[in-house]
């Protein structure tokens, strides 16, 4: 019972967001029925503050509410990390409930949710796997899909713990998964990922347990995308399905990128979310893809097809930023647009080496 | 009159070249066959000379020479930068003179050539095209090439000059045209690409003046690669073509990527190579692949098909890493091959923000 | 006629300034008393960008004014880059003209002003020097000085040109000094710093020529500090002095870091500012040091004290990134604090290596 | 009985020994007197491998041996990270057993020794704790030392583990203290610290145990210098002490730096080599200053005299590059000598966020 719209801006800077307030002032974007965004920012971690900033004091006059509460109202996934090719870009994703599908033509429905506070020492455990597992659960309410075959995307931002608060919990006597803030924020992704997996009948509980999150990389979820943050408190949840109660033009498909070089999967998901092409789309199919979104890392093995990969061994440059502009260039190079989402530290987000990706299409009413 | 053979080694770090050794020891290479050598590295510019001498040093006693001979003997273009998935690898180029085409297939050929020494003043100028082509003409020569049209990618090597050369060439009076050692690289490049532009009839003498080189760069070639060091006394040329006076499995195409997402530039050059598909090649046809060289630039306009993007805004790593990044993974997702050449600092070498790029394929004796 | 305060403050985040806040809630700090800033921060070009939002933020309600009116209020110098052990800060600058000096002890006064707008043609020259020169007069007034002997520290702060606007600039047929962003920056700086010499009577108008800015690097002002950013429009100037106008405990000297490793010029600075010891200040000495500003660049001519140095020969990491981090622990190293003030690129601030240090130092009332 | 030498050659590049040539020309070195080399690179990982090859080869022809028994012959401590304005250079220690000291004057001593090839599994732990103490209690022997008292600087190099060699030794069911390589090479030089930190009498053998190796940061040596590499089967051990059995104008002495701005500790050092100076040394001291070597690491505990550092939260710069720069700089402003060995990962080599610093002294005969 939902009309989703899909709106891609470009960003001239993380704190430019004029073509937004362009189209809020346009009213092709009403503000209050934004319930999510997803964006890929340049610069470092500041630029994601000063992003969210931006984004909450734009929103609040239209919204009649302070930037705090702006902030907090819907769930923004902000990605620094514009590597090689990628333009700086956000997608924003409105929904109004009051328009209800058709009942027969399958369109793009999505919900969001909010977990309960991870503890420190249930990160990177069952403990927070089973929290993420509620909250997904209700985002798939929020959306009105109770299939979990209908799942295509489900975007998870969980916390990492600092130094600080690792020395803390330590010192309060907390066993944690881990001493070290990288890998905290590493074993909650993976603990995230793991839930979706859960949810959507990719892996059993039995499969699941303390010891194989952030290690066992041949279990995978095909459709999590899942990011980490000091400053998150509650995790943030967001899924993305196709459903007879969705309306408007826009699918979803999703496929997966089995290594950094698999333009095969790109157009997989291409076809997984309705354009029918042969072996390569066309261009008038191309102008109807709105947003990609893919999970990548250099695969930890060391070798593509074989081949030596040197991004774990390079000391001047980090990996991420290697496969971050890799796998960019390889979905833009199809798509024939670089704004493109690519986030790195794809751990259980499919297979090593490999990659989750979604695309959303205006394949029409 | 010649048999060309294209052997492409992966490279377990600059100076592992224990697949070379071992295909010397096979007898499949043979040691003064070798020609030329272009490979690709990771590492920084020290990985270049670590390269150079091993490769000397290996070679050396094959060739009944000193090392120091041995580095000499032929051109070997070490490039820097395994940016994203690149695999470093080199590719050796063997000749047996002895051995005559048939006179109506046309294979690969390859010709090699020393230029006469640049002076500090003549770098980035009319004096050194003037040189280049020279050396350009006599590697066609040298290839038995004398028809322009035959040409399909020359590469060359320039010196570039350091801050002392600088200081002391200004000390002594001398007009250089930059004072700049980065710029000095990038005008020599530029001299060395309009001098194969001429040669190859791309442009007329009337075009290329002192005030256009390294400037307009809407004059450019499609068949040059140039890379520039200061280590370079006589520039280096290789030059390679097809001609029936060609004999052995291989051919060469070349094509332009228009800008750094262009998957179809790669698919031209490959057809230019010989291989003949429809929209994708087929698999048994990218077995067929050997080696592809490129280069590439981020767009200075600043932008990729109307995107924004920010390779050169990023103060954190340089613009180069991150469009050979990008590049490199593009050209690997079309050929399923990472270990792929492809070289920053393209300006005059295909339109801003794109490049030349080259094929070779064994396409069958 | 004023009494300046002088207030450092650590920064927990570009944009954490509760250190400052809690000045203002405690009184300590009055916000209509605050005159300028200058602050050390860690991260990109954005951090300065989410720190100027968060105090005009902070600010405007203590103001009763918009953030947009207490981002324009005065002039707030961000600099980026804590390299090395340098701890993010911020020095917070206050002014009260109600209490006068007692006319016979000299004490810290400092003035502000903003110039006229820059055209882009004259940036880097005279068009430049001239307009600096009237706003650092005016900021001298404003200070109450008229004895360039007086001066101890200029800070100017003054626009460069983006690809955009030189791509728009020349298009209008307009006559840049470069074409180069990065190169307008430099250039806008050493025209500020020859305004400041010209000024301060460091220079003569026959020595400051369109052809000497920025390149005759044997021409320098001892008191100039100079920054860029695209972002200005109006350049900003801060004048630091001495008079028996100032009331309040503090003081400031300045003096020249003839290279990146001149402890002896930072215990000059600080002997300059008052205090009076033998081969090291002591640690109540050093309790008294309350900021120390300086400026650094790696030697242009490649060694330091006939040492060879390699920040300028290293692609893989900026060297002013690597200046930085050597000339902020040199000073941490002398006076036991690692918040420092250091900027980069310091052409003509100080002699060729070397740079601009200013101490400001509570001697007491 | 001997008389060591010690002599600092520049370095134009990792590969450029012409210093070290002109001396062995001159013979001023002896080249079959060599008994260790310790030598700071520009570069990254490969300046390692290229200095090492062209000083076995430069030395082969002087030792009438190969190039590869040349580079066995000696411990040879390559370290690479010139940052800051550290110059690259190499301290080359001769010794000529047949002469003896005067058995009253204290002079500088020196011993090598390989250890035991350390087994995979035991890398990090007591197993290679007691192999590096039986090397070092024989270069102890070989120097002629026999009271720990009278130990100065003990510098090791020893085994990392590759990605492939942990997978085959966890394929061989191998328990191994770490599946990272990267933590490997860390708890490598914290076995042998832990070592010379036995030897030397610093520690206890009840003190130290598995769990605490890597680990408990307040457990350390105050004379250990110890390097890890991927390349080391044997490790290697040099010891320097003081003893009447030594002959020559050498003199070596050591000190601890509290943290990276200890300028204090850099004088202590000297001192402790025999300088005797008050505040600060003369210049005439200075010049009998040869070389000085440190440890250096970020403070753990994020902060640096209470003031908060950001050099383990930067994601564009390597953390190791940070301190290297800022202490490199520190030493160098004390002694006016820009070529100062500083290597980064100083866990257990003195206190957290210190680290061991030791200076050999011309003193006199």
């Amino acid at each position: 019972m939902m009309r989703v719209e899909v709106h891609k801006f470009a960003l001239g800077a993380p704190d430019d967001l004029s073509a937004l307030r362009a189209a809020l002032d346009a009213g092709t974007v009403r503000a209050e029925q934004i319930v999510a965004l997803i964006g890929k920012l340049e610069g470092d971690g500041f630029a994601r503050r000063l992003a969210a900033g931006a984004t909450a004091r734009l929103l609040a006059p239209y919204l009649d509410c302070t930037p705090e509460e702006a902030e907090r109202r819907f769930p923004m996934v902000w990605s620094v990390g514009a590597d090689g090719v990628i333009s700086p870009h956000v997608t924003i994703f409105t929904r109004d409930d009051a328009v209800a599908g058709d009942g027969q033509t399958r369109r793009l429905v999505l919900g969001t949710a909010f977990a309960e506070p991870i503890l420190p020492e249930e990160i990177g455990r069952i403990g927070q796997v089973r929290k993420m597992m509620v909250a997904i659960r209700a985002a798939m309410a929020d959306a009105g899909l109770d299939d979990p075959r209908d799942l295509h995307f489900v975007q998870t931002k969980v916390p990492a713990l600092t130094v600080a608060q690792i020395a803390a919990a330590q010192a309060a006597g907390r066993d944690l998964a881990t001493s070290s803030p990288q890998q905290s924020g590493d074993l909650s992704t993976a603990a995230a990922t793991f839930a979706t997996a859960l949810v959507a009948g990719e892996l059993t509980e039995a499969q699941v347990t303390d010891a194989v999150i952030g290690r066992d990389a041949d279990l995978y979820s095909s459709l999590a995308s899942a990011s980490s943050g000091a400053e998150i408190v509650r995790p943030q949840v967001l899924v993305f399905g196709m459903s007879t109660r969705g309306s408007g033009p826009f699918t979803i498909g999703h496929a997966t990128m089995r290594d950094a070089i698999d333009a095969a999967g790109v157009r997989a998901a291409l076809r997984s979310a309705g354009l029918d092409f042969g072996e390569q789309p066309r261009a008038a199919q191309l102008a109807q893809v709105v947003s990609v979104f893919a999970k990548a890392s250099p695969d930890p093995r060391g070798t593509i097809r074989g081949r030596r990969h040197v991004m774990l061994d390079d000391s001047s440059f980090p990996a991420h930023r290697h496969i971050r502009a890799a796998v960019g260039a390889v979905i833009a190079s199809v798509i024939g647009d670089t704004a493109v989402y690519v986030s790195s530290g794809s751990r259980h987000q499919g297979p090593p080496g490999g990659g989750t990706i979604a695309a959303i299409v205006r394949l029409g009413e």
